[in-house]
């Protein structure tokens, strides 16, 4: 294997034999190939795409380069869900204790926030005591035992696609489609899983803007998936506004509990209900997919998975008085509403931009040092159609202190397009394929 | 400065500002940008290409980055030659004596071979003693005082473009073509002078073989280096057959030699004549073209530049009784000529081949610790449009021993296509920008 001749192939628009990436991939996790080809490949790679059979190479590699969770001695159908991320989306907050409640086995690995996305991991270490780096072992303990583990990626699983994602962060390669359905394949299969439910996000707060891209990426994920013998649904919903109604860690969490209490906001309810019950056919546990959506309204509104939810906390370490009692958690040092300046209708929301705000107030890291505070973020009062007076509040801010505050309401003023027309609201979901 | 940012700009399509092309690649000269940063953007700008504007950013940091030779003390007109590279290709001995006999000076810093193609230092050190490696001292001094001096690129000047271009070597990224223009105005500008000629090469031995780029690459070193206060002239020639009858260090000397008495091949002398006049129109020594062509031919014919190249061989340390008896040069063991097995005509060379195993022979690195054997080459006898008997010599093979000769014979043969019918030779130029 010649690297240069390797990276020239791809450049010049030639697709790879399986064994010419798995070569170069295993070279480059044993530091024989280094940074600087990787990145040249990776860039090749973003501008000439890849095909199945090369991704299929790629999903292979980066999977068996480290761990993979034995789950077969469990019978029950393993299946999880991913989303390519937005603002505001914590789903899988409710959806996972949902689908373990209605039959499902869910071991779900996630990760944190990158760029204006918040990540599952940063808010469940919102609530106090949760523990999300579970052993291998101790994974597979809560997997027997309880069906649900909500944590983050070992050491162990998938190192070539943490050693090049690393890269990929800094070299401007993140947006490949061949790429992402590699690195999220791979980490997802290693879990374990029978099935697989994805959750592609479109719009101005979606990491892949244009449609077509989003498109591309739901097909290549479901035949890839398939071809590793995973049952795969990849749905296209919308991210051109916040999903819900709170955004920021703990604010998250604790709409989370609002919707698996049987309240809460109805575009969160009908996409995680959406999602969940994609969950329920793939595991066979329901044939007609009304019927699962119906099953999984029934359950949300009995609260019944709240129970689910309320165990998972405490196995992994976490306060339950908090699920049952959300006031005691702490609350921002400076909550205001943003008040607009004029009268009309939502048209549009620079969803990107909010979620960036929100990032800048706490919620996120803007480096790797940065710590996050859980409890700042911001409530969305006004979305896509409503109707705005002037001085009604179109969202209401948390921040940590006045500063901030002020930062944060200027940019989201500026992030809401309010014309005297009104718009319809873009629908929840465009394709399933 | 945002690396990231930077480099997502230029695989997104966008125009860099020039201030941004020279913080980058400052700050990658210092350490502070890492290689696989560099390496993606230069595997973005492969795919997206850059302006004039942003090429001459480029050029000018580069130019900056090291010592820039100042010859302004000598008041003649200072021109240079340089060639994007081919097989067979030893103009610049010729071209820099009689181009010194006819009134210019000429400052020429040279490169070694690359890939399949010659380098003019590789040749030059095929002489006995010759030194180029020149202290800036020494050559400012040898240009002030015989108006001619070839040498290699010190330590001190463009380190920008080296540091770069042992980068792009390895990742694939050299056949850019703002990247190549960036490469060679930087470093011929940095050498002082007032005028350039360039011979981009075009056909199966060069190193861009699409015509539509050797255009684009001859515009945009004749726009680049006029926004520098250079006079350009930029000429597209043929490399679809080796250039002259020889190929490898000493036997291109030998050749050299020969032409600078008078003699040698037509289509050699006729691409030294045609550059060389460019030199003197651009110098103002002559204003008809067809005038400067003459010229160049009866200097040639009276062999008086032979004397300007013995002169500088003796100024920079070479064994000029071998100048004058050229047999006393060590040959090689192994000579012996390849027979063709068919009739026919020659209707095409694979010149990149032919090259590259020349450098096998030994005429070239494999390596960078390869030694090169200045005796090893080949003797070109039939060229394209030559009619072949079976069992007549195609070319005779200048081997170290008899396996490397067995080696090459076979992969020479293959290099020639012969057919029936005859074929007519390609012309020697194209266009002249």
């Amino acid at each position: 294997m010649i690297a240069t001749e390797f990276i020239e192939h791809k450049k010049n628009g030639g697709e790879h034999h399986p064994d010419d990436i798995r070569t170069f991939i295993m070279e480059y996790v044993a530091d024989q190939v280094p940074d600087y080809q990787m990145a040249a490949w990776l860039m090749a790679v973003n501008f000439r795409g890849m095909s199945d059979a090369e991704t299929i190479a790629l999903v292979d590699t980066m999977l068996h380069s480290g761990d993979v969770v034995d789950l077969s001695m469990i019978p029950a159908f393993k299946v999880d869900k991913h989303s390519t991320g937005g603002v505001g989306d914590k789903v899988s907050l409710i959806l996972a204790p949902l689908a373990v409640r209605l039959g499902c086995v869910v071991p779900m690995i996630s990760g944190r926030g990158l760029g204006h996305s918040g990540g599952t991991l940063d808010k469940l270490e919102s609530i106090p005591g949760f523990n999300v780096n579970l052993s291998k072992a101790e994974f597979i303990r809560l997997m027997q035992t309880y069906g649900l583990a909500m944590c983050g990626q070992t050491r162990e699983i998938c190192p070539a696609d943490r050693k090049m994602y690393a890269l990929r962060d800094v070299t401007s390669t993140v947006k490949s489609i061949p790429l992402i359905c590699g690195s999220i394949l791979s980490k997802k299969i290693a879990e374990g899983i029978d099935g697989l439910v994805l959750d592609v996000k479109t719009g101005n707060g979606a990491f892949l803007s244009e449609y077509n891209q989003s498109q591309q990426l739901a097909r290549q994920l479901q035949s890839v998936g398939q071809h590793f013998g995973l049952k795969v649904k990849a749905v296209i919903s919308d991210m051109n506004q916040p999903l819900g109604r709170w955004i920021g860690n703990w604010l998250e969490v604790r709409e989370a509990i609002e919707i698996l209490q049987g309240g809460g906001a109805e575009d969160l309810t009908a996409v995680t209900v959406y999602l969940t019950a994609w969950m329920l056919i793939l595991a066979g546990r329901e044939s007609s997919f009304e019927a699962a959506c119906a099953v999984c309204r029934r359950s949300l509104a009995s609260g019944d998975a709240l129970d689910t939810f309320r165990m998972m906390v405490a196995n992994q370490g976490g306060d339950v008085r908090i699920v049952d009692q959300p006031g005691r958690h702490p609350q921002a040092a400076w909550i205001k509403p943003v008040l607009s300046d004029r009268a009309g209708y939502v048209h549009a929301i620079q969803t990107r931009e909010i979620g960036q705000l929100t990032v800048e107030l706490g919620a996120g890291r803007m480096t790797i040092h940065d710590r996050i505070r859980p409890e700042v973020g911001l409530e969305v009062i006004k979305k896509i159609g409503d109707q705005v007076a002037p001085n009604e509040a179109l969202a209401v801010i948390h921040a940590a202190d006045e500063a901030s505050w002020w930062r944060a309401a200027d940019r989201l003023r500026e992030a809401y397009q309010i014309r005297e027309t009104r718009s319809t609201p873009p629908p929840l979901f465009y394709e399933t394929f």
